[in-house]
C-alpha cells in the first residue's frame, strides 16, 4: 500500500521539470502560513477547547464534504447536519464517520481528497486509505489524538506555523472572541476582517433590523445616510483595533455605482424603509462598494470583492437547513462594465487596493487580467472556492499571468472553515506554483533564479504586501 | 509508411505515465460497448441489408464530414447530399469518394480523422493513408467488403461487441423496426429512447399536425392538456415495451418552468391553436421539461437534456437541403437560473435521474459541476457533439471532476449516426480516460488500484447504472 | 548566467516530443515573414530615419509595456508618454530607460518579456538580463547601434526577412508615406489596409466632420447614402492601388445587419446629422459590415473583423492622454446571433473571405470553430492582442482545431506597432505551432510528414492564400 502522501505529489511528472519544481518547492515548503482571508471560528482560538470528535471536526461543518455525499443520495440528517424544522439529525459521531468512510471513494479526483489525506497523514499519522474497512481505525485514532493537548486549536495553530490568520466578522459582531484572544496573552496573531453584507445588502435576512442594531453598536444615527456611513467608519475603526487590514464583500454581482449624493440619500431611505425592487437592492449594493472604496482610501483597509455566487439555490434544503448547505452555485459574472463606476472614481488611486475574486473562470483572461494589468488599484485574488484545486490553480496561472503578470496577484487564500485543511491547502498552492514556475524554467521562459524569487513572492511576500500584514 | 493506428495512440507521451495508462487501457479495451444514446437507424438492424457503397456509408450521411468539405468550398450537391429543391446531386459513389479522398487532409487534427482511420484499419484492413492517390484502392476494398455477409449490420453489431445500443425515436414513430428486431429472434439488444421534440416544441415543423397525430397514435384526446399529458404517458409506456429506459430533450435552451395547472392548461391551448410568441414557445418547452421529470418519477425513464444548439443557422442551406446540414451552431447556455424551477420541484428526488449535456464548455466548471455535485437527481453527460474529441474530453475531465467527482458522471455516449465510427469513438473515450487517470496516478493524486476501478466504472458500470441498462 | 535565448525555448519539454518539434521548427524558422495585419508606421519605411533612442523605440509607444508599469503605480508621465492636458512628461530617454529596467521583473511570465529578450539578444547582442544594474549597458549598446545604418527601418525590414507587411490606414489618409515608398524604388513590399472605423462608427471622435472630409478626399457626395457608399468604393480602389488586399473593422461587437435600402438610407441620414442613440450607432456599424462584405465580393478585399474591445475604459487616462493607453478591456462577445444577418446574405459565397478575431476565448470552441467549420466565407484569425502569447496560442489550437481543422485558419498576424518585436512574435508562433504539431505526432494523431506540411502551411502558405498576398 502506498503511503497517503507521496513526497512528489502534484509536482510535474517529467523528471527534469520535476527536479526543478522540487528545488523550488524545497525553498518555500517551510515558510510560515499567512492566511489573509478565511472563515475559521475565532472562538476556537479564544477558548482553546478540544475539538469534540472526528465527525464534528471533518464532516458536519464542511460543505465540500456533505454536498458531495448529498449529491449521491445520502440524507444530510444522516450526516449529522442540524435541521431548523425539528427533524432529528444523527447524533452518533461514529455512525456519521462510517457513512463518510464508506463513501470516501466519491472524492477521488477532488481537492477534498487531497486535503483530507494530508490531514489524516500529517496530523493523525494514518497510513492506510480511509474506507469502510478502516473507518474504526480512523475514528479511534483521531478521537484519541483530539483529546490530547497538542490537538487543541492554539497548539495546532502553532504546529501549522501560522504567522497570521484573518477571520471574517459582521459589523454587528462585538468581536468578543478577538478580545478574549488579545486579553489572553497568547502570541498567536489572529485578526478580523470587516464583512458588512448584513448591513449593506437589502436582501440579507433581517436587513432592516440589522440597520437598527448597526446604529446601536456604533452609536451612530443610522436613520440618515450620513449617520449610516458614519456607522461604517466607526465599526471599521473598531475592527482595525482588532487587527483588521481588510474588508470583504460577497455580492451577487460585481456591480458598482457612483450616485450623486442626493440620489444615494434617497436610495438609502428607500432600502431602509423597504420594500425595494430587485434593481434597487442591486443599486444600493453597487453604491456601497464605491462608498467602501472611498473609506478604504481614508483608513487603508484593503477591499476584497467576492462576487458571482447564487446563494441557497436549493429551496427545499434552505428551508430545512438554512444557509451554507453546499447549494451555492456560481453564475456568469461581468467585471468590465460592472466595475466601471467605481474605477472611474477611484481606479487610478495608488493608495487603494481592491482584490478581485471570481467563480467565473472565463473572466480570468478576458476581463480580470486586462483590468488588473492596467489599473493601479486592482489586484487578482487567487482561485476561489470550487477553483481552489490543482487544476483550478493551473488554469488561473495559465490564463492570468501572461496579461496581468505575477505581481498583480496576491498569493494564496485558504478561505476555509475547516481548520485541519489549512496546511494542506497552502501546501497544494505551493506545489502547484512550484510546478508552474518549473515549467516556465524548463521552457526557458524564466531563469531558475527568477523562479526561486517568484516562488518566495507568491508564497509569502505578495500576500503580506497586498494585505498589509 | 506508419500504420494507420499506433497501439499507443492518444495515450500520454511521458514514458512512465504512458505505461500506467497502457495498463489501465488494457483492463478496459475489450469491455463490451454500452451505447445508451445515439442516432443509428433501427432499420439497419431490422432489415440487416448490406450497406450499399463506401460513400453512402461514410460521406453522405455524416455532417461532420460534409460540413468540413463545405467550409472549404465544396458544394454539397457534389457530395451526393440530396436537395429538396429539385437540384440534382452527384449519384456516382466513386466520384463522391474521390472528392472526399482528395480533401482528406482537411481533417488533420480533428476527431473525424481518428474515427475514419480506425474504421479503415480495423474494418477494412487498410494500412495506407487515404488520399487522392489511394482513393480507388480504398473504394474497391470497402466496396468488396461491404458485399460480404460479415459486413451486414447485425454482424458488425456483434463484431463491435455491442452489449446494448439505444436509438432515438419520436412519439409519432410506431417503432416498427424495433418490432421487427424483436420478432426476428436476433439476440442483439437494440432499445429505443423517447424523444418528444416534435410534439413538445411549438417551433417544430408541423407541430400542430403532430399533436393530432399524437392523439391518434396514443388513443388520447390531445385537445386537452390532461389528454395531451396522458398521450405522453401512453407513448412512454409503449416505448418502454421496446426497451426504452430514457427520454431525450433537444431544446434551444435549458429553460424549465413550473406553472400552476390553470396556466399550463391555458398555455397548452394557446400553443395547440397557435400562433405563439417566441416567449410562449420557450415557456411551453420549459414547462414540458418539468412535466417530463414528473413522469420520469412515475415511470422510471432517465431524462437527458441536450440544450444550446442554434439549429439550421444557415438559411440558404436549410431551404435547399433541410435539417442537419452541419449548420447547427452552439450558443451560450445558462443552467443555474434555467433549471431552478424544475429543481425547486424535483431536485431532491433520489429516484429521479436527469443527465445534463452542454455545447457551452464554460458551464462545466462554473455551473454544471457545482449543480451535479450537489443535487441528487443530476448527473453530467459526457462531452457532446463538437466536444466528443480528444481535447474536448480532456477539458471535460479537467474542469468537471474536481467539483463533481467521477461518480456524478455517466460514462460515454457515442451519439452517432455513423455506424462504423462506434468502436472508434468508444476507443477514443477509453484511451483519453486511461490517460487522464494515469496522470492522476503519476501525480500521486490517485492510487493505481483506484484508477483501475475507476477505468472500469467510467467505461462500463456508470453508464449501465445511470441509464438502467 | 544563461544566455537570453535558449535554442529550445518554448518547445515541448519531453525529449522525444521536443526532438520532433525541433525538426518541425527547423523546417520553418527561416521562412520569410508575411505580416498581413499590423500597425507599424509607414513613415518609417518612407523616410528611413534612424530610431532616435532606446526608450522611444521600446517604451513610449508600447502599451503592453507602459500599462504593466502603470498597473504597479508608475506614472505615465514618468515614462515619457505625452499628455494632452499640458502636463509635462519625462524627456530624458535614459531616465525613462532606467525606470523600465528597474521594473523589468514585472514582465516575468508575459509575452512582452519574450519579445524584448528576443530583440535585445538578436538585434543588440545583449547577453545579460535587463535590470537596474544593467540598464546603462543596455541603453548605451542600443543607442550606439540605432545610430548605425544597419538599424534604420529599411535595413531592419530586410534583416527581418519580411516578404510583405501591411499597415493599417483610415480612408481619410492620403497614403503619402505609401506613395513615397513606391516612388523610392526600394524593393521592400509594404501595403496598406482599409480601416474605415473613423467614417463607419458614429461614436468615433469627429465622425460628422470625418464624413465631410470623406466626401472631399473621395470626390463623392457623402450627403447621400449612395454617395457615401460610392466614397467607400472610391477609397477602397485607391487603397488597392497601394497594394491593399484587405479591410479591417474594429467594432465594439460583431453585430451585423441587413436592412432594406430605405431603412439604410434613413439610418445614414440620422447618423450623418446626429445625435444618435446607442442602438442606432450599433445598427449603423452592423449594417456597414454587411455593406463592406458586399463590396468585398465586388473588389476582392478580404474582410477582417476585430470585435469585442471596450476602448478607453479608464476615463481619467483617456481625458489626460487620449486613446491607446493600455486601457482597452475585452468583453464578452457573441458571434452566432451577431453574424447571422451578414451570413444569411453572403455566408455561402466562395469568393468572399471574412477573417474573424476574438478577445473572448470562450467563443473559440463554442462559436467560432463551428461557424468557420461550416461557412465557406469564414476563416479564423490567429489569437489576438492579449492572446498573442504562448499559452494563448496553445489554447487557440487546442480549442479550435478539432472542429475547424487547420485549414480554416490563416496563419499568424503580429498586429504590432513595436517594430523590433516582429521577428520575435513570428518566432513564438512558429515555435508554439511546431510544439503543438509535435504533440499530435507524439500522440500518433498525425504523421510527421503531415506535420511538416502543416508547419509550412501555418507559417507561410495559409496566410498568403487567405490574404491574397
Amino acid at each position: 500500500m502506498a503511503p497517503l502522501l507521496h513526497p512528489d505529489r502534484l509536482l510535474p511528472s517529467l523528471p527534469d521539470t520535476r527536479a526543478i519544481a522540487r528545488r523550488l518547492y524545497d525553498g518555500i515548503k517551510d515558510l510560515p502560513i499567512v492566511s489573509p482571508h478565511g472563515h475559521t471560528d475565532p472562538r476556537w482560538y479564544a477558548e482553546n477547547e478540544a475539538f469534540p470528535d472526528p465527525s464534528t471536526l471533518f464532516v458536519v461543518p464542511d460543505h465540500y464534504i456533505f454536498r458531495m455525499l448529498y449529491s449521491q443520495g445520502i440524507d444530510l440528517l444522516d450526516l449529522g447536519v442540524p435541521a431548523k424544522d425539528g427533524s432529528v439529525s444523527e447524533r452518533d459521531s461514529r455512525t456519521i464517520w462510517h457513512r463518510f468512510a464508506a463513501h470516501y471513494h466519491l472524492f477521488r479526483g477532488t481537492p477534498t481528497r487531497v486535503w483530507c489525506d494530508h490531514a489524516f497523514s500529517t496530523l493523525f499519522d494514518l497510513d492506510v486509505p480511509l474506507s469502510a474497512v478502516t473507518a474504526d481505525l480512523y475514528f479511534d485514532r483521531i478521537s484519541e489524538r483530539l483529546a490530547q493537548p497538542a490537538y487543541r486549536p492554539r497548539a495546532l495553530f502553532e504546529r501549522f506555523n501560522i504567522e497570521v490568520i484573518a477571520t471574517t466578522e459582521s459589523p454587528l459582531d462585538p468581536l468578543k472572541h478577538h478580545a478574549t484572544i488579545r486579553a489572553s496573552g497568547w502570541s498567536g496573531r489572529v485578526v478580523t476582517a470587516y464583512r458588512p453584507d448584513s448591513v449593506v445588502d437589502p436582501d440579507f435576512d433581517g436587513f432592516r433590523d440589522n440597520l437598527v442594531a448597526f446604529g446601536t453598536i456604533s452609536g451612530c444615527d443610522t436613520s440618515t445616510w450620513t449617520g449610516y456611513l458614519a456607522a461604517h467608519r466607526n465599526r471599521r475603526d473598531y475592527f482595525k483595533s482588532f487587527g483588521a487590514t481588510s474588508s470583504d464583500h460577497g455580492h451577487p454581482s460585481a456591480a458598482t455605482a457612483d450616485l450623486p449624493l442626493s440620489d444615494a440619500e434617497a436610495l438609502y431611505q428607500k432600502v431602509r424603509k423597504g420594500p425595494v425592487s430587485v434593481a434597487e437592492a442591486e443599486l444600493f449594493r453597487a453604491q456601497m462598494l464605491t462608498e467602501m472604496a472611498r473609506m478604504s482610501l481614508e483608513d487603508g483597509l484593503v477591499m476584497q470583492i467576492h462576487p458571482g455566487s447564487v446563494r441557497n439555490h436549493n429551496r427545499f434544503l434552505f428551508n430545512r437547513f438554512g444557509r451554507d448547505m453546499g447549494a451555492d452555485i456560481p453564475s456568469q459574472t461581468n467585471y468590465v462594465q460592472a466595475l466601471k463606476p467605481l474605477l472611474d472614481r477611484f481606479g487610478n488611486e495608488k493608495n487603494l487596493t481592491i482584490i478581485l475574486f471570481t467563480l467565473d473562470e472565463t473572466a480570468y483572461s478576458r476581463e480580470l487580467a486586462p483590468l488588473a494589468g492596467h489599473y493601479p488599484c486592482l489586484r487578482l485574488g487567487p482561485p476561489w472556492w470550487f477553483f481552489d484545486s490543482v487544476e483550478g490553480m493551473k488554469r488561473f496561472r495559465e490564463q492570468a499571468v501572461e496579461t496581468a503578470g505575477f505581481y498583480n496577484t496576491v498569493g494564496f487564500n485558504d478561505d476555509t472553515r475547516a481548520f485541519p485543511s489549512i496546511p494542506a491547502r497552502h501546501d497544494v498552492a505551493r506545489r502547484v506554483d512550484a510546478g508552474f514556475l518549473a515549467e516556465l524554467v524548463a521552457d526557458h521562459r524564466l531563469r531558475e533564479d527568477e523562479a526561486h524569487e517568484l516562488a518566495h513572492d507568491l508564497t509569502y511576500r505578495l500576500v503580506k504586501d497586498a494585505y498589509k500584514l
